[in-house]
């Protein structure tokens, strides 16, 4: 009898994006007139082209297939040196942070990545995240039996909860209980919160003094402008030593479609087997090794391409495009006299609902009245109940229009 | 304090390839003068330019990237529904084998989606490999703690092998003690063996009568040219409530660096959870949806042209001339006086050594000797042991040239 991996049956409800996209769906096909209306800044996808030296990229990758003395076939799984080169060069070391090129771990992304880590980690660690969080995190440590099963409120025992609040700034601080691995993301997915250097500093040093290991998720860095906020959790001291860091090209060059991202595992983080301690670079290299053949080399020309400071430039508008629409965000909703976070070093805005109006309200209003789709907070967790996060992710003209139809939050609608 | 998956140092020594790669710089290193002579017939990668419809898909897609209206994001998880139709249709339905679009869930290659679909099944199975077998599935197996430790053959505590040898014509039949999850590789890697329909259906009825599950690699199905051999275990009755399949495009359409596979789950295949059935499927759907953001738009544009009639023609000519080298390499072979199975139906030759030498020492002989480099057998597992895989991906000429090399098997070398 083949038995399957039972903890899956505790997973909740769907994963949040496609529970969005069903609701979407029908109220689609129940409104066709209305559908074309739709405005979606709830999943974060780019919506922008590709930056013009990441497609001439791989054009050059196909071409390179093409013929038989530039053809490349299997590639090193954790991806070619030239572009771990380029990537640990340009993204770290000309920042004055210390990654060496054999620490660039390429994927095909950062849910891919941080899904697979757990591959690595074995049973028994104690696992700490924020409230509200990406999905992922949770979830994959669901799978992974590293819960037990959920509340009514959908929380995980077993998981420890870290809530972020208007009260700490959307950032926690390190919990006086027992974690072993804790989950990171800033600027943070969903509330768009930053952390300062002493913040982190403050996590790096608490992880080092309880051996736990920080699994940074830089996706948004790209979104930084303020030079007082760190980019990556290299940057603090210390954090060599007890900190993986996971990277995109989604969100920077608007990879969504393409498929690139890397984890940064340094040398020196150990984990723990009995009494031994174990290098995690090794572990993670076998991992790719047996169970991936690498990356796409068209994809991975284009990254090579990012890496240039051309592809640098071209990735700094896209971001401003986005960081523009954000501002536009937050004017919108200033003026409707509602409160909200990010936005500024974030591609999220994340706003307070109305007084006694809940998520999903917020979510089935701002659909039904304004066709709008934006993702409720509680999906990301039980603190995010009574916020939406708005993504800026859009044309100028849509998030101009998302701007005005957000007001559909504090009008009375007298047909209902 | 962050425990590691203490599994994983369960595995000897390296995946056989980057332990192949390591003899082979080392020597290339130690004699500089020879290396530009080596001649590489041992990792399964193809060496001929892509079909020039994938690499016309690929421009295209490329194109659509920097088009605004053409942008591509986000796509579903399992595969853009044009594509999973495409294949649907024609690597199933249009030669009379029942697969639903739905069925397919698309990915970055084989490797992965191997060993992803331990994370949906449980502990406790049994799990059963041929021997000798692709190692990526008992190095998974071992990573996801399936098996104890590895005795001095290198074979696994707890894992059953099925040996493949001569007598059974390298098809093992299926096992009298219990298995829950069983490997089989046809047209088969490492050995080049096919199966018969009769045999394969002895294999569904005995999963079905066992409640087991086949997970079936048909990777190099394209190699196949006699009728009387299947193609695809849906080709047997019965297989849609027993089976799922791995596929690829690295080996018909030369996809080894572009990274594109599938894995065909029928949504009437089981697994229990205590009393209870649960489809595979809907594991394997949330599994995708929670784990990954899918391919590459680009690469799976280049999917679609390999199912249309142009692609098909482009993938047959380049099978033809993959298993035109085989022909050429078993020609040698049977004129040096060794037997040899395989490269008919397949593109890979297994070679008995001469009697008394192993498979370390014919793989060291022809580098050091003849540059020529191969897989030893025993890499594959205890029963090869005494075999070479010779790997017909290669070009014409260096394959003729490989042909005369193998010659240094059966030379005596006055230097030694």
């Amino acid at each position: 009898m083949a038995a399957i991996n039972q903890h899956f049956l505790k997973l909740s409800a769907g994963y949040l994006f496609p529970e969005i996209a069903r609701r979407v769906s029908e109220f689609a096909a129940a409104h066709p007139a209305l559908a074309t209306n739709i405005i979606r800044c709830g999943i974060g996808d780019v919506t922008e082209p590709l930056p013009p030296a990441a497609v001439r990229a791989l054009h050059e990758g196909a071409d390179d297939l093409a013929h038989r003395d530039r053809f490349q076939g299997y590639g090193p799984p954790s991806g070619h040196a030239f572009v771990r080169e380029a990537i640990a060069r340009t993204q770290f070391r000309d920042r004055g942070i210390d990654v060496a090129d054999d620490e660039i771990f390429l994927s095909d992304g950062s849910k891919p990545d941080a899904s697979h880590f757990l591959e690595i980690m074995g049973a028994g660690n104690r696992i700490a995240v924020p409230d509200p969080v990406y999905p992922v995190y949770v979830e994959t440590n669901v799978m992974a039996g590293n819960t037990g099963a959920a509340d009514a409120d959908g929380r995980y025992e077993g998981l420890l909860y870290l809530p972020s609040t208007p009260q700490n700034h959307f950032v926690p601080s390190p919990p006086r209980e027992r974690a072993d691995l804790v989950y990171l993301c800033f600027p943070n997915n969903p509330t768009g919160a930053t952390i300062s250097r002493e913040g982190l500093k403050a996590w790096v040093d608490w992880a080092r003094q309880h051996d736990a290991l920080i699994l940074f998720d830089a996706a948004y860095e790209a979104y930084v402008r303020d030079p007082a906020v760190p980019r990556s959790i290299f940057e603090i001291d210390g954090a060599r030593s007890c900190a993986v860091e996971f990277r995109s090209f989604s969100k920077n060059g608007g990879f969504t479609g393409v498929r690139c991202g890397y984890t940064v595992v340094p040398k020196s983080v150990t984990g723990t087997a009995g009494a031994s301690r174990v290098p995690l670079h090794g572990l993670w290299m076998r991992r790719w090794s047996t169970c991936s053949n690498g990356v796409s080399w068209p994809v991975q020309k284009a990254v090579a391409a990012m890496c240039t400071a051309e592809g640098e430039m071209q990735m700094r508008a896209l971001t401003d495009f986005y960081l523009h629409n954000a501002g536009i965000l937050r004017g919108a909703v200033q003026s409707m006299g509602l409160r909200c976070w990010g936005g500024d070093n974030a591609p999220y805005v994340w706003v307070k609902c109305p007084e006694g109006m809940g998520s999903w309200q917020a979510f089935d209003r701002l659909l039904h009245d304004g066709q709008l789709v934006i993702t409720p907070g509680v999906g990301f967790g039980s603190c995010g109940e009574g916020f939406i996060r708005v993504s800026a992710f859009n044309s100028r003209a849509n998030i101009v229009e998302a701007g005005a139809r957000l007001r559909m939050l504090v009008t009375a609608d007298s047909t209902r």
